[in-house]
């Protein structure tokens, strides 16, 4: 990419959250995201623009695989990377968050990569700290390398952002994926909409640009180029005012006759880990219209991305 | 080794099983790890072959000794390595074992080496992925490289294979270990003996290539040149058709009286952890005779070639 | 630093103990550390002179925060780290400290580093092992490395040790912290008062080398230039014997008011994890005579330059 044909520099400390960030700031991004990913399809080592840089893995909930993600992508940098299972250890102790931030801190780190149950945790523990804070996930907040991997997965698809209409259809409220997702490809000129069951759908979604928010999912899936399935949490089903898994999968669920509403060169996707027969039917997971699996290979290709603009140098 | 003189090369993709390799790969694989072995005792640091590459450990069952043989193997070769307790995170989400598989073949690795505990895990997982896969300990079945490693061992002790006694003792039934060290001894021309109560005793064993099994230890022992005791699984033990800890070790656990049955310059081997006083009396563990340390050595050096003919070009 | 000048030469196998060690032999390590702690505070990656070497963290307690400074300072010094979570495994299978030694042993690791319950548990496996073993704290016995790292960031900040007074406040009889710490600083000079309930005030402390052992921390505090807060242990509180935390915050918590009794330059350090407003005022904890975080990042250095120089060769 010639940068200096629009003399444009990245110019964040940190990445907590899709907001504040422009459509050139993900153009950026998903450029250089898209080189990795070449990379590492041709077997070609990149620069490890991260060597001798030292990029902590803080995850206060558990994930292995974004965990495992950012790992991966931290190491194919150059950087060494400690993960430190926190839930398990100085949490136990009583120590707050901010002064495990400030232990970290203490030594040295080039970059943190945070997760955290309470939304705002890696905000918090930003202004605490001296080196780059990622943020990985917190509460029902965010969870911007997602929303970038979607960006970057769709825009290789589709060739193209702007424009599409994508939905989105699963637990709205308690989902950061949302969100994030939703901001990152409105911001790029997509055409998000919503779909849930009542309980699990929150007023407000058109502050982070959707275009609607329904509960009728065979609607909402007309014409759709995208469809993003989200994970169930199973225990927060079966409760009162929720529907059983059978009625869920009845209404909600992805299956081939559902899926032929949408567009026929509809493309699906899932953040994962699925559960398979309640949010997707497992032939439409693993049938040709899905890029489930791109999409986990552009999380690492996002996170090197991410990590070299934040903690690397200039790209 | 002169590899042109025998116009050889590893030709497998995955390390499932001892049953499909053949003499010659075994001897090509003990060949270079023997060369890995003598290059740590020198303290010398082998060529990087797996620089750039990247390994993951994925234990869908916890063991601290093996994972980290495999991972101090693959970091002396040069690898990054990624190790995942899979226990404590995605399976507890309700993720299958291929979906698992799945995402982590979307983050490109070159080795995925994987211990389950269902029974042929590992090779359904090898036929959804792009990379290798070295079994680490499936179920009942396999653990091919303690197989490997035990073979390696003896080779080093006696100098050859061909035509030693070797007598397993201990739950046959259940032990992975037996099935893989006994194939990997037959093919190698050895004469292997397997002993148990006979509730740890399975038919079959013959298939193995066992040249008898009994329940007769102290009949056993006669001529032996090598005694190999297995670990017995406790929680199994004090049920109601097995004998009391007492009672067995009086029936099979191996003494200074009973050691003296075999040849006086039999080998003493166990795969770790032991049960000291239980399948193993202490002097013996740590006797003249006793390789028991040198079956752990022999396990990075085994895992260094393994790694090394499956993800790092020729040897 | 001219060591020719000195004749001197850093002569120990292992790191287990502050007894053993020499005014001069703590000079060199300080000497060490604090040129490591230039190097990272100026950006500068250090001589991998531990390239190649094995590195073992073998935590039978777990400690997020020691084990991440030994794994950040040798990742520095280019070693490869291993971090073993032996509560959760081996233990479980009923192994001995000493089997997981030999185990470990047999895989030529080039430095161990030791967490276990047990008073001596890690002299116990120096003894065993060919390697290096570093106590990274044992039982309420030793942890060297708090001690070095208190003594440097002392040294850091009042230029000096000799002839100051500390004055260390807390659960002096469940502490390995207290020992090593008041040891390295006796050693150097320093003037270590010791104040405590009486129920954990053990008998003996003068062998330590402290001057004194009081209950009345506001007449220890008087002339102090170093007050050292020690963390509570919440579950020894609230017993027959013991305070409860309100009385123990009112007479051993450091506030504001206390610490004016010390002198008006006097540094605040405290080990952590802290309890905030049980042990110590959180406006203290954070306030300008604090060098609590100073201390974790002489951690990292002094763990670079013991790692130095026990398994890396002369510095």
């Amino acid at each position: 990419m010639n940068r200096a044909a629009y003399h444009y520099s990245f110019d964040h400390e940190h990445l907590l959250s899709i907001e504040g960030l422009s459509p050139l700031d993900i153009t950026h991004i998903l450029d250089l995201a898209d080189r990795y990913a070449e990379a590492t399809r041709a077997g070609i080592r990149p620069d490890p623009v991260l060597k001798g840089k030292v990029v902590v893995n803080l995850f206060f909930e558990n994930s292995t695989r974004t965990m495992s993600s950012f790992e991966i992508a931290a190491r194919r940098l150059g950087a060494d990377v400690i993960s430190m299972p926190v839930a398990a250890s100085s949490v136990k102790k009583g120590e707050t968050l901010i002064d495990t931030a400030m232990t970290l801190n203490a030594m040295k780190p080039d970059a943190l990569i945070v997760r955290h149950s309470a939304s705002g945790g890696p905000k918090l523990l930003s202004r605490k700290v001296d080196c780059a804070v990622i943020n990985a996930g917190d509460g029902t907040h965010q969870h911007p390398t997602q929303g970038l991997l979607d960006t970057l997965t769709i825009r290789r698809t589709k060739g193209r952002i702007e424009g599409l209409k994508v939905v989105i259809c699963g637990d709205i409220a308690h989902s950061r994926v949302a969100r994030s997702t939703t901001q990152a490809l409105h911001l790029m000129g997509a055409e998000v909409h919503l779909c849930a069951p009542r309980t699990l759908l929150p007023s407000g979604t058109e502050t982070w640009g959707a275009a609607s928010a329904t509960t009728d999912f065979d609607k909402a899936l007309k014409g759709a180029d995208i469809v993003m399935m989200l994970r169930l949490q199973l225990e927060r089903m079966d409760g009162a005012f929720l529907p059983s898994r059978r009625e869920y999968f009845s209404y909600f669920g992805l299956t081939k006759d559902r899926l032929a509403l949408a567009k026929p060169d509809a493309t699906v996707m899932h953040p994962g880990p699925m559960n398979r027969g309640i949010e997707i039917e497992s032939a439409i997971a693993d049938g040709e219209q899905s890029v489930i699996t791109e999409q986990v290979e552009m999380g690492v290709a996002v996170r090197e991305a991410v990590l070299h603009l934040l903690a690397g140098g200039p790209a």
